[in-house]
């Protein structure tokens, strides 16, 4: 089948459009109920919450240009509250009095690190998620399918597909792409199956291979998931997945399109995708103890018509 | 007692600092721990995640001036693709072939909107938290107890305190002092007693009474928490304190210093401050079930050496 | 004549499109050329410099909102060079050894302060300036008619029209529009007359009247010129026109449609429209010498593809 | 003569500290008078105007980290308008009616492209020009020195220094230093004399060489003046120079002090420093009509207790 046909039939087959109504904005998140909620709850057994999220400062992995790591500009310092700069205090609130205080902006790029892709992110042929005209989508913002739809929501059970440890190697090569038959035997050594509403998290060792050193790590070739994910993803019903490389899926892509499953999964599958997760330390803990799985909470910041927000999102087990 | 007398004896008796150790960066949340953790998943009945963060967008609450509300700026846009402006993809990423993208870039103050203070945040006569020297937070940010010592970490049973709903009024007014007292009476009026590693979520009912007509809401008068809570939040080992308010305690203060509770329980306790947190879906939710205690999670960004960070805090019933 | 039919007249009578070939991108400017800035430097007899730029703080005249005020954030300040914090200096500089420094980032919206319009600033049924469409202009920005085009170009005679100063009266009240009539008179005052590709400065006295206590100075009621001005500058072959005024014609406007100065003597005559100057500094000059031509500097910074930009501009006389 | 010996006599020689009154904030800038404006203007005789400065934008020198390009974000665009999502007019500004509108967002290090070093711009030893205390820049900005001071004031006569058509060669290369006897033998050869009050840009050609693939040219190593130019400038009471640098001086430095002649003829002397000056068109205009002097303009933007400023610098023949 050619390029074209497939990706064409891959949407045929994954689309949820209009599955949870003509004015949904959430997708695949609608598959988590009270139940998911429950159940995810109930895999808290150690107590232990694992951060997945990599720090937002200039050390992260943007390389510059169209996208730049955070900057936090600070507004009034220490150092202002030792020399005296802080007497009287600002906005009319009187002498100091032995009081200082810190205070700071912050200046990044939505996608520039640990992060969801909003509903509104990605277009394909003038159509976002449920349809909707990517033309709603202007400099005011996303005037529907923004990423504040996320929030609140992202509460679920999630299952870590740490590819690289199955394998035995430090690493997935760029380029590389995980398949089904991947994601299926490093779930069934870890006795564990995919239930409807799940979040998916798949570690690739990227992001361990390049820490602190980035390179292209941030637009450049990277392992990821297959394009031939898209319909394993649709049949059991995955309402999110996260990996620890800047794009989900494999670079360069194996067909002549741009990131196809994007096309396929995000736009017509309504699933969330979220970006550069780190899963390193929540790898260690469940090679430790044997445990996959885990409650999964990341609701990603309320940044009203966003194309995505960052978010601090945790393992709890 | 004398104001001077006061603050002093307050900050003796409340002061956390060295109790964790001389390098200890996260302070009463130290009292969060594995069984806390359980217990606060434990109480995930129903299923329902409950949303605890204003949008942030140009509708919040900021007037301007030191502080705006956060601003989002498209860098590519639905738009943009629809008209081919988009063709080719931008960064050398080939043809569009049907494939666009709407991306932004966040500008906030980190204390904008719903967030929790760093323990960097304020400082008392040169120091800050655990004794550290306020000269640590230069312009290049906190070099110690900055903000993202708290990610992963607030996860922990929340208890709500309503305190208008309590007194049978929509909400408190400015200058109105929240009292021992008065947590005592709301506690014992749903039976609950709080606990070590608690967070304590106080309603005033402020957002409410200002939501979209914000007026002087952040940075005027306010009711808020009395500074006579620092000893009662000191004996009950409570983690965490958040309010539906700017600035945590009552405003203007009660005695002649400024955001005196800061000073002995933030600075000397330690204790996570929450400040704006949209307490009205949860306190609607605890009206109609009865039940004022749930899962909260509300892990702030990873902003390293920031003095606080956005979060979207969750309420888990 | 009806507002439709005289706006498109006035279009017909006013337009340049074309007059510079179908390239141009810097329109009326086109007006000035080696014998008009010749002119310009032959007017400098006092050797006085004069700035007409207010300052870019958060003093400024925006209210919030669509568009705040400039803000410098300082991210190295001489605090920190006492207190030992750049030692060793960033980037690899190595040991200070007493070397220090201050270094900021400026943050402002192009249109906030004394700026200059680009000619792809303002469209007009979905055209900008010598036809082009209003489609070249995406999240990018403008890929023709951008301020850039301006830089390096504005220099020429300036001549001061000080209306109230005229009238005896300290400012224009908002909504009074300033006639052809109102400017010959100005100038047979002082016996001048406007040459093609001079500079007009206008001056109402609005910024000298709301100077500090800017209320809606900025995008509320001005005074202004009248669009009836359209043909009159248009006749004249004036280059530019600015004034102390948030947007060059009275507000509201004179007819039922939105600054129709704008859609036909800047989308269609191409003449530079400058704001929010501070001719006050110049005004009190020129009424104590009696000389109201200058040489007038206000070459824009070339901000590629910018909607306008801020500029330093002179009257050196 | 050992570096600190040499560095502390250079700074006795040069210095201009109370010079101009103890509170003079301009320093040489004070040479130019009436007399020194007058001759500038003297020098126009062909009428033509040349930009000194370089494109605001994302390809500009900076390789990102501490300092950035400039960014300018759309707030609106054509394709807003084309589209309709302009209808109506934001603000409360009614029915568009065929109107539309662009708007930007600026952000940019003020040190990123052509600009003015300001007076607070550099420490030495805890003071900066006229021995005010470094402790007066913090995190609001510079309480004194700031660039605002430099608005309106740079008007001369302007000499270029050619150095590398004058050597026949196309640049110079990183640490080769500009000395005295260089300046000399370049201003003898177009029969030229400095002037009190003059500005002195000097071309290295190292911008001409890195143009478009700038590599390390800004904060690398460099060719530029050397340290043993201050004695010059100062017996030449030069006002002004700059250079089409990073940082005017050779790097590496000469001697094991960093920038040692920022720290002798900028802190010291109170000569202004002009940075990343695009020298090639007016270089390429000179060598064409054998003219190296003109008048000079190039007043910064006032941004209020700024460490420098974007400029847009001319030199006007």
């Amino acid at each position: 089948m050619d390029d074209t046909r497939l990706l064409r039939d891959y949407i045929a087959k994954c689309s949820n459009w209009g599955r949870w109504g003509d004015d949904d904005q959430v997708g695949a998140l609608n598959l988590v109920g009270p139940d998911q909620v429950r159940r995810a709850a109930g895999l808290v057994r150690k107590g232990v919450s694992i951060s997945l999220t990599l720090p937002y400062d200039q050390r992260g992995p943007q390389p510059g240009g169209f996208r730049n790591n955070p900057q936090l500009f600070a507004t009034a310092t220490g150092l202002d509250h030792v020399s005296g700069a802080q007497e009287p205090l600002p906005g009319g609130f009187g002498p100091a009095r032995g009081f200082g205080f810190h205070d700071d902006l912050l200046v990044m790029p939505t996608q520039c690190g640990t992060q969801w892709d909003a509903l509104c992110h990605i277009f394909w042929e003038g159509r976002m998620w449920n349809g909707r005209s990517a033309g709603e989508v202007t400099s005011r913002g996303a005037a529907a399918n923004g990423i504040e739809n996320y929030t609140g929501r992202i509460v679920m059970r999630g299952v870590l597909v740490d590819v690289p440890a199955h394998r035995g190697v430090d690493a997935l090569q760029p380029g590389e792409a995980i398949t089904p038959d991947d994601v299926e035997s490093v779930l069934a050594a870890h006795d564990l199956e995919v239930e409807p509403g799940d979040a998916l998290l798949v570690r690739t060792g990227f992001m361990a291979a390049r820490r602190g050193d980035w390179g292209d790590y941030a637009g450049g070739p990277a392992p990821g998931l297959s394009l031939h994910m898209a319909p394993w993803l649709r049949v059991h019903d995955v309402a999110a997945v996260a990996t620890d490389t800047w794009g989900v899926e494999v670079r360069p892509n194996e067909i002549g399109y741009f990131q196809p499953l994007h096309i396929v999964s995000l736009v017509h599958g309504g699933i969330a995708f979220g970006e550069m997760f780190d899963l390193d330390a929540l790898a260690a803990d469940c090679a430790a103890d044997g445990v996959h799985e885990f409650m999964f909470v990341a609701s990603p910041l309320p940044l009203t018509g966003g194309s995505g927000a960052p978010v601090s999102g945790l393992a709890i087990k």
